[in-house]
């Protein structure tokens, strides 16, 4: 099974790219060839290093770049391509070409290539906001609040109209927010939701720019990879025609996080947070859901995490191995 | 005040004018230049005769034909242009170049020009779809199993996140199935719903594609432009984050519809009606929600029709004029 993975080179992609060489086989058939497509080969050395891999770079906007790319061979692909929910505020044709145009070049040329491959979507909190119930439900209206979330709900859209039509065996997961993410502070805005956390325990301050009572809807990154894959094989009869799954999270105030550090890593690590308030940020992230309803997502056999302290536990020994 | 239509040649288009034109004024302004954008002059004689009136042939979704027509002296636009949901099910491809393209290309026109004109969009109720609630609520998700209600549903989206931005001031005006419009059959899957009143008035025969109890969410031609005009004229701050509007309708069943029509025209008209189901177009028809609930547009001083035996009485009455 020949499989793509855009974004290849990002942490999501190259944790989702390492599982699937280590499980060898997805949907029961064999891996044979995984192309990680992004704007820059993935720096993992034991990745590229499998003879499976086939690492490529090039505009995921650029129709040509997927025209190549996805033939009648390629049986799975995730798209995970994106400019994060921070950048493509600040700039909006970026975030349009890619979340948009790109998505949509993605899905176009996978109907070209004419045998309706797996398409597995990530999609967002992001695609809601405005009034919001306690705890979303599968039927709440998207009302997204910021570019990255309309762009995320359009091609949702899209997505579910080229599987509806039969041009691609298509799949959106929505995913809650990604925590506790390794390396560096990013341009989403969500970016702090890994960083109040990762940087205390490297001994580093770290700025919170919401309140303590905002609330998060929360997922690791080790149960955001298994949610891809089962999502992936899942069989389409059993998605219906709403082929979206609310991914399960943990609904998680910040107060809330940062008890779960202090219960880890000790009041040290807590002293490390500094609370800034920042409206760019908090205007954005306080549209989001604290929660929403994940029956659907259990029904179909996809899990998460089971405590917030339980995910910083598996960061800091998966830091250490 | 100049403004543009685009769709200006259709039904809608042209009987909006015609009221532009009588009113004289718009949000309090006078009409001093009407521009009809389409792909074809409108046929109305009179209307074409006015002094305010330039009508304008091109493709909509050939941006220099927008950034010509849109200009800093263009306040109010109202985006009529569409490709019927029976037309853009059957070519996939034109539907998404005029639905979905040429919208976002008139939404960029607006930005390029840099003044936030007012932007009326009409959508449907064909963005609604799958497992319904009786009666749709304003947080209902969209779920359109057609591609017209997808590209309907993604132009509402860009719409409001243009809004928010402030590249416009938009606002979308969900419309019910529009009965009882005159002329001819057209390819919208929902043609049927005047066909079945407005053929057996003028003597000939018509044929029901669904079945009888079907139900129908339907607003006359004479409500919808005053819908669109006072949707256009909404205090753009009594709409919040959520410049969408669902217009007040009746919900009628098919039979319901024949039930009126015997009442105002006898055995004789109904008895002109051919009941012969049609799978493509019932499928994509009975996706629709027969009832969306109306009172934020009741809130904001949108309303609709007394019944539906009025509203083919006004037709009759319209079509002796």
């Amino acid at each position: 099974m020949k499989i793509l993975i855009t974004g290849g080179a990002g942490f999501l992609g190259q944790r989702l790219a390492k599982r699937l060489l280590e499980r060898g086989t997805l949907d029961g058939q064999p891996v044979t060839e995984l192309v990680l497509l992004d704007v820059a080969r993935p720096a993992d050395a034991t990745l590229l290093s499998d003879a499976r891999v086939r690492a490529e770079t090039g505009d995921i906007s650029d129709r040509a770049v997927l025209d190549r790319l996805i033939d009648t061979d390629t049986q799975a692909i995730f798209h995970l391509a994106a400019i994060v929910s921070g950048q493509a505020e600040a700039d909006f044709d970026l975030g349009m070409r890619i979340n948009l145009d790109a998505s949509r070049a993605l899905l176009e040329a996978c109907r070209s290539a004419g045998h309706a491959p797996r398409v597995v979507f990530t999609s967002s909190v992001a695609v809601y906001g405005g009034t919001l119930p306690d705890v979303v439900q599968d039927d709440t209206a998207l009302n997204p609040q910021s570019s990255y979330g309309t762009q995320k709900a359009i091609a949702e859209l899209l997505l579910c109209d080229y599987a509806r039509r039969g041009f691609v065996d298509g799949r959106v997961l929505r995913l809650p927010t990604i925590s506790v993410r390794p390396g560096k502070p990013n341009a989403a805005a969500s970016s702090f939701a890994s960083g109040i956390i990762r940087e205390p325990l490297n001994g580093e301050r770290s700025t919170c720019p919401v309140d303590g009572e905002t609330r998060l809807w929360l997922l690791s990154p080790q149960s955001a990879i298994d949610a891809l894959i089962a999502g992936c094989e899942l069989d389409r009869a059993t998605l219906g025609n709403r082929p979206v799954v609310n991914l399960p999270g943990l609904s998680v105030s910040v107060n809330e996080m940062v008890a779960a550090l202090r219960e880890v890593a000790g009041d040290e690590a807590v002293a490390r947070i500094d609370w800034q308030r920042d409206e760019r940020i908090g205007k954005i992230v306080e549209s989001w859901p604290g929660a929403w309803n994940t029956s659907r997502a259990e029904q179909l056999g996809l899990t998460g995490d089971a405590s917030f302290a339980d995910v910083i536990r598996a960061y800091i020994s998966e830091q250490r191995a």
